[in-house]
């Protein structure tokens, strides 16, 4: 069945409201590794609730629809889909605690093909639901392999931030925990993949691997730790490209060049030697 | 102020009701590193909810009154307290989620001398909301140093249970994650001794310690995994004497011996030789 993308940009998503409490927030960053560093007391204010500060990318968590594109309504074959970019704007600093709203919207389906596949673009406002100020929006390219060729429009998409050619300005080395994927799961993204090794070997993949939106709050912690003293106030935006998976232990590189407003960046495992994440940009105050 | 033996006995202790979600199920066991070994797949029913089991020892997170011995009125000098002894028996398997009671009562108090300290004992019966049935009961006794010569009898004490001096006939060595007080606080335990750097060297401490109950979890993973083939229902009671610190991201060797009926036990932290519990048993079916 061919994809409808009318249907898909008109999608009624409804309003996800959200109560998160300040545990939650210190699980959100406990699953991104803060805390693990027994030296490093810049990380503490994200894992203990005496002057709590929530990390800029919990936005990701907050709000969400869940994987919506497995309603069988949508005609999207959801078992090849692949998470392609993430974006993200904040407005106003995630609070440590609170109720939210989330609205998702449908905003550009491109079609590469019937080979390649096609390419939904969605965007989530977070509004507080006390003062309806917006506090962020949460934007992502889903790679839909088995859905090309529907008759839409190639292009354009969005350009990728270019990253230089020269050695990085500055560079931060992060472990992984092991039970990473199984701590980040627990703030609202259960897909088994991240836990259940039959699951993982039936989706190609030798182990659980670590979730994309992980390995992402894993560099804007490092963006945290290297250019903002760990203020998040100062960390205004997010965006990047997923280009190969990360398992849960190895240890992440994360390279940045600073440019006019900002850092961009891209991220390798050690380990492997592979660029896990690439095309990033951190828009800092 | 000297305590009031008689008040303490008869401390009037509310009871503590809890709901408990498998989220809650799957924090508690990551708190204690289930999940931190990637092929050991014998954890993974302990922190994915597919079949999720819940660790016998969340009993002693469950209904918890929190640290009652704070409040004025019980005349105890709160900040010399310390964990003794730690008792667990469990009458039916703990479910992986549901509402339970807490009853708490304090069972004895013996007076070891104005040099020695108080040692109170307290003991809480855990049962099912919706069935009435008692489920666990969580016993502990707690050292309280400024205390002693209140004027109460010396004993009799409950015998700890002895250590052979053979070569053990079971260890395994679980390490710690550095973030595992960070992790297992969430489990309701916000003590900041486990979190804060300057809390804990106020204390006398370099840095945050795991809490003992996350030690004693621990423990709890070594019999599951070398003695029980991960089966929860196997473990029936679990004794111990908490005698040194540990610290999150040390590494534990549990040194298991053969008895009627279970095992005996101690553990070590690897890095210091230091035995940091003993006398321990675990009743075994």
């Amino acid at each position: 069945m061919a994809i409808d993308a009318e249907k898909l940009l008109n999608w009624p998503s409804k309003d996800v409201e959200q109560i998160y409490t300040k545990r939650d927030t210190m699980l959100y960053a406990l699953g991104l590794g803060f805390g693990s560093e027994p030296t490093n007391e810049g990380e503490l204010n994200y894992v203990y609730e005496e002057k709590l500060l929530a990390v800029p990318t919990m936005a990701v968590v907050l709000g969400s629809p869940g994987f919506w594109l497995r309603d069988p309504e949508t005609g999207v074959d959801w078992k090849r889909v692949l998470h392609g970019e993430q974006w993200l704007e904040i407005m106003q600093p995630i609070p440590a605690e609170g109720a939210v709203i989330g609205r998702t919207k449908v905003t550009d389906i491109l079609d590469k093909g019937p080979d390649k596949g096609a390419i939904i673009y969605s965007s989530r406002e977070i509004v507080d639901k006390a003062s309806g100020e917006p506090l962020a929006r949460v934007s992502m390219s889903t790679f839909c392999r088995g859905d090309g060729g529907f008759g839409g429009k190639p292009g354009p998409a969005p350009s990728p931030h270019p990253i230089p050619e020269t050695a990085p300005d500055l560079t931060c080395d992060l472990s992984t925990q092991p039970q990473a994927a199984l701590i980040y799961r627990l703030s609202g993204d259960y897909n088994p993949l991240h836990a259940d090794p039959k699951v993982a070997q039936a989706a190609g993949f030798p182990r659980p691997i670590l979730h994309g939106l992980a390995t992402y709050g894993c560099a804007a912690r490092a963006v945290l730790k290297a250019c903002c003293d760990y203020d998040p106030s100062r960390l205004r935006s997010l965006s990047v490209r997923f280009s190969a998976p990360v398992f849960p232990g190895e240890s992440l590189r994360i390279e940045m060049w600073r440019e006019t407003g900002g850092v961009a960046f891209r991220a390798r495992v050690n380990e492997r030697d592979s660029i896990v994440m690439t095309n990033g940009f951190a828009g800092l105050e």
